[in-house]
Order: structure tokens, then C-alpha cells, then sequence
């Protein structure tokens, strides 16, 4: 099972709105097939491992991450193929989370006499597709904020300086999570105070969307999120603002798009009918607190340098919540901590909305 | 090594301005006697243990965290003690800090034939006596600044509700920790704003010094700090300042030291020469930026619960420093992390002032 997730995961950031899925064919304790689902359009992980496995199929038993599907979409379903193919038995990493569908393949397969094993590595397949388990049952995007902060909880100095907080190491784990994102969110502020690139840097082959909000749309004319050689831009704002600089960024190759509310709550919408599994915040703390009030944050993925800055101005990483008492806090569920080079990771997820 | 650690710890907190010591005597293998340093002007732990084994210290191997002493003070040198009772080996964990003496208690256990070896488990022995260490260098009683914030850096909300950031068990290794210095330090905005009690909550035995530094002394004339029945209270304060309120204090029990100037570093100092090891900063972001910005604080321990309150004018841990660029941070050494119930804690040295 673990290697089908390394199977997935070669795609990772590819397949939205579709998950990542890997198989893997075994025959008297040998791999004699692998398979991923490369993305949207493309046969399912299955069908590839099926292939590649040849007539050694027959009796064999198959793994895979998530159960093959039942239905006629853009590819035949996969528990038909199985069946052809004379599969022995399936195992499977986690049922379809789509409540609809959820335990139609595995019905069906047993239903034609094929052994079906479920949930086994099942912890570690929900993770990998924690983006897509999110947008079928909420039919939204999965909403990561990620921050990088000081041991004194300072995301700048006073002044608005930033680079860096964090090591080297750090700052390449947030270019392969961006890697594995199908868009990265800031709002103006970012723009205006870092001129950031948001791109992956090298690392991973993905490059997410890179997504700007902005009421007003009074951003610099030149910044580098407009340089749309090596990855795409879009700008959101409301409806009708600044068509001058609109157009400007027509010229540049960016995208801009209005939405009406421009709310967080309102650009997962937007995203979700984009076909988004996963999108990272690496907004400052008013817009980070505003999509956490939203509900538009899933997981947060604090980044903390052990170092000391000071300064009562320096920005924190999240704005008003609105909170008069330490008990409204919100608990991280599921918290971890890790150890990046010299820096630390505490990673959680927040309670449901 | 270990075994005489946990003998110098039975007594955390009380040997001030003395180091905490444990010995063990081996003989054919086995332990045949013990003792501890029990505090100044009581005899040395190399003493207690030679006396518990007796007859059997002849030939034996004494285990000892720190070098023994060559001098006459309260008690005589216990390389004499040693040498008298006919060991044949001293393992050592450290070497005396004083660079004065450092090195001769070893000298005259060679000289009189006993085999020395040193450095035995050495990291855990300077950790252990890390306050008396620095008191030695540098004659100042070691700092440590201790806060409690939220995921998001803070330390309370934006109205300055702050109990509890962190679980039972974090609030419990806190008592602990209070236990193992000799006091602990607030401002007058901690008395008015959380009125705490600041004692060990009968975790560990010995209870710090509670202090309160305060310029104008307007403080509540009822505070749970003012109860001195469990535990000792001094305020420092300027020089004349409101000698009302130092009436009130002083028919409560507490103690008023006026200090000029009523400066971290002045504290350190006057603590020093009152023969402290060991100082916690348990105060609020303006008092702890002050603190470090004078050198009063050598390491720090970062309470972190996984939790979100969010808010721009929320308090953080540390006020300013006047670091205008991200690269002027005082990067912690040897940082680490631990995992505390829920929460996690950070701890780290400040780079020496």
C-alpha cells in the first residue's frame, strides 16, 4: 500500500479535481504491475497497473489507495476492468468518500466473487488525499494556512521586514507544499510589502495557481507575481474595480477574475467550480484571520524560527478573531510537531466549521 | 553518573548559592553509599556518601557530578575528605566552573595517587547546574524567560484575558520549573491584570522567591502575592517611591527593596549578591523585552499550545528590541523541542550579551 502512495504521489498537485491514487499488482509475493492516475481525462491508476501487469493479472492481488470506482465518468469504471482482468483479491486503502458511491466498487467486485480487504493504511491514504476527501463531502476546496513566524510569534519586524524568518530547509518544505497545491493565495499587502514569488522554486514539477485578492486593485505595476513565464497569476476583486490596472494586467498575461462578495468564503466557491483540491493561504494575518472565520482553513502549518525578534507593532500571524476570553480559542485537533533543520513545524487541523 | 543526578536533584531549588551535588560510592560493582549537597553551610555530598559507605570507601570508586572541592570554606575540601578515606578512583562530571580554582581538587586527588577520570556524562552535569555556572562566570544569577502563547503568538487576548493558553500539564512542568529557581520575576501589569500566585502549586518542594518590580507601586492593595503565608514576596521599586504603599506591603510580610536604577540588570545584580542561581522571568512582553535587551536572560522556554486566538493588538510574548531587519533576531542555540501533554515547548539560549 505504501508504494502505491509513492506511485501517487509522483503526480502529486496534477490530479484536481481528481484524487491521487497509485496500484500496485502482486503475484505469488512479486510486483508484476504498477499504475497511477496521471490526472483528469487519463485512465485510473488501475487500468494502468492492469496493463502493465498483462495476463500475470489473472489471480493476482491487487492494492490500491482507494476504491475502484463504479461508475461510467470519462473512463469505464474500474471495478468492471478488475473483474475482467480475473483479479484473486483487492486491497484497498480507503473507501470513496463520496457518500453516494462510497462501497458500490467493493460491492461489486465481491459480488463477482473477487476477496476485498478494506482500510489498511488507511490513516496514510486519507492524508494524501485530504484536499479531495474535503471537496467531495464539502464541496469546497481544502483550505491550508501556512505561516512562518518567530519563537515570539512575529511573522516581520515592526518595519514589515520578513526575509527570512525561516532556514533554508523550511523555505524549501513551503516550495514543495506550494508544489503540491493547486493554487496559493495572498492578498495586497503581500504584494506590496514582500513582492513575493509563490512559485515552487525547483521543488516538485507542479506550479500552483498564484492568486492575489484585492478590493481595489491598487497593487504596483511591476511586481514579480506578473511574470507569468514560469507560472500563472490570477487577480480576484470585486466587481468593476479599476479597469485601468485590470487591463494592465490583461497586457502581462495575468488573469483577473470579479467576484461578488470578494470574500475567502466566496474564492473556495470559485475554486471549487475551478476543480481545486487543495489551496494554500500565505496571506498575512487580517486576510488569514478573515478565511479562518470563514471556514475557509482546513489545516494550519505554523513554521516557527527559534529566534527573537520583539516588537509590540510586529504583525502576528493571525488578525481579530473576535475572541474576549482564552477559552474561545480555537483547538488545533490532531497537533504535531516536527523538526525541519533548525526550525520546528506544529501542524493541525481546526474544528469543523 | 546518572544515579548521583537524581541525588542532586532531591534538593532543586535550595542550594543557592551553592551548586546541587550527588556522590555515589562503588565498590566490586555495587553501591555502598550515597549522599547530597543538602545547601550552604552544610557539608559537601562527597562527605554524606563516604560517610554512608563506611569502611567500604577504601579502594572504592567515587561517582560525582562535580570536581571536588580543594578549599577550605564551611567545610573542608572534600579532595581531603577523599583522599582519607582511601579511594582509589573519582569520576568526575564537570570540572569547577571557577577558572580560579577549576582544576585543583583534581590535581591533589592525582597527587596523592587516586586515579581520576573526567567529563563522564558531562552535558547532562552542566545542564543540571547551568544557574551556578553562570553565577560563577559571569556573577550574575542565570535568566531564564518562561511564556505561555497561543499558536499564534500570543499571550493573551486582545482585552488581556490569559488563563489558561496552556493545558494541566504544561501549567504543572511551570510549577516545576518555578520549584527549581530561586525566584521568580513579574511586572505590576502581571499583578493587576492576573493577580497570580506564582507559588509551585505543591509541585516540588521548595517555593521561589516571589518578586514584583514596580516603579510607582500602584499595585491593588489586595493581591494574592500579598499573602505570605506559603511563600515569600518582594517588591522592588524605585528609590522613595510611594512609601504609603510600602507601609501596606510591609504589615502584609512582604518585603520593599528599593533598587536605583530599577533595571533587569540592577535586579540581576542585587539578586546575585542576595545569592541566587537562578532568576525566572515569568513576566509580560514590555518587562521580558527589557530583560533581554540587558542580558538578564541566558535561555528561554516557549510554552506552546496548539491553539488559535488571533487578535492584532493581542499581546505577544516579547515587546521591543528595535530590530528593524528580520536578520538582526536573536537566533537561539541549541534549541529543542518537547512534547508536553497536549501543548509543545520550546527552549533555547539567547547568544551571550
Amino acid at each position: 500500500m505504501q508504494r502505491c502512495l509513492q506511485l501517487a504521489r509522483l503526480v502529486v498537485g496534477y490530479t484536481s479535481p481528481n484524487p491521487l491514487v497509485g496500484a500496485v499488482v502482486v503475484k505469488d509475493g512479486k510486483i508484476v504491475g504498477e499504475g497511477f492516475h496521471p490526472g483528469a481525462g487519463e485512465p485510473h491508476a488501475e487500468v494502468f497497473a492492469l496493463r502493465d501487469a498483462g495476463e500475470q493479472a489473472r489471480g493476482a492481488t491487487v492494492y490500491v489507495n482507494l476504491e475502484p470506482c463504479n461508475h461510467y465518468g470519462r473512463t469505464p469504471p474500474c471495478s468492471e476492468a478488475l473483474i475482467k482482468a480475473g483479479v484473486a483479491k483487492v486491497v484497498v486503502g480507503m473507501v470513496d468518500p463520496n457518500p453516494l458511491v462510497s462501497g458500490r466498487g467493493i460491492a461489486k467486485l465481491q459480488a463477482a466473487g473477487v476477496d476485498v480487504l478494506t482500510g489498511v493504511e488507511e490513516a496514510d491514504c486519507r492524508l494524501l488525499n485530504e484536499g479531495f476527501i474535503h471537496r467531495v463531502l464539502y464541496h469546497k476546496p481544502f483550505g491550508i494556512l501556512k505561516y512562518a513566524m518567530t519563537l515570539d510569534g512575529k511573522i516581520a519586524t515592526s518595519s514589515g521586514h520578513s526575509t527570512w524568518v525561516t532556514n533554508d530547509a523550511t523555505r524549501q518544505a513551503v516550495h514543495r507544499l506550494r508544489s503540491a497545491c493547486d493554487a496559493v493565495i495572498i492578498g495586497g499587502n503581500t504584494v506590496r510589502q514582500d513582492n513575493p514569488h509563490l512559485t515552487n522554486h525547483g521543488q516538485g514539477n507542479h506550479s500552483p495557481l498564484r492568486v492575489v485578492m484585492s478590493r481595489h486593485l491598487n497593487l504596483p505595476s511591476s511586481a514579480n507575481l506578473w511574470n507569468t513565464d514560469n507560472a500563472q497569476t490570477v487577480v480576484l476583486t470585486k466587481v468593476g474595480a479599476n479597469p485601468e490596472f485590470q487591463a494592465l494586467l490583461y497586457r502581462q498575461g495575468v488573469e483577473v477574475v470579479e467576484l461578488e462578495p470578494l470574500t475567502p468564503n466566496q474564492v473556495m466557491t470559485y475554486f471549487y467550480n475551478r476543480g481545486f483540491c487543495k489551496v494554500l493561504w500565505e496571506c498575512g494575518g487580517i486576510l488569514a484571520a478573515n478565511a479562518i472565520a470563514q471556514g475557509a482553513v482546513q489545516k494550519v502549518l505554523a513554521f516557527i524560527a527559534p529566534k527573537i525578534i520583539g516588537g509590540v507593532k510586529a504583525p502576528g500571524p493571525v488578525g481579530n478573531l473576535g475572541f474576549a476570553t482564552m477559552n474561545e480559542a480555537l483547538s488545533l485537533q490532531c497537533a504535531e510537531m516536527h523538526v525541519i533543520g533548525s526550525d520546528f513545524l506544529i501542524t493541525g487541523y481546526l474544528p469543523k466549521h
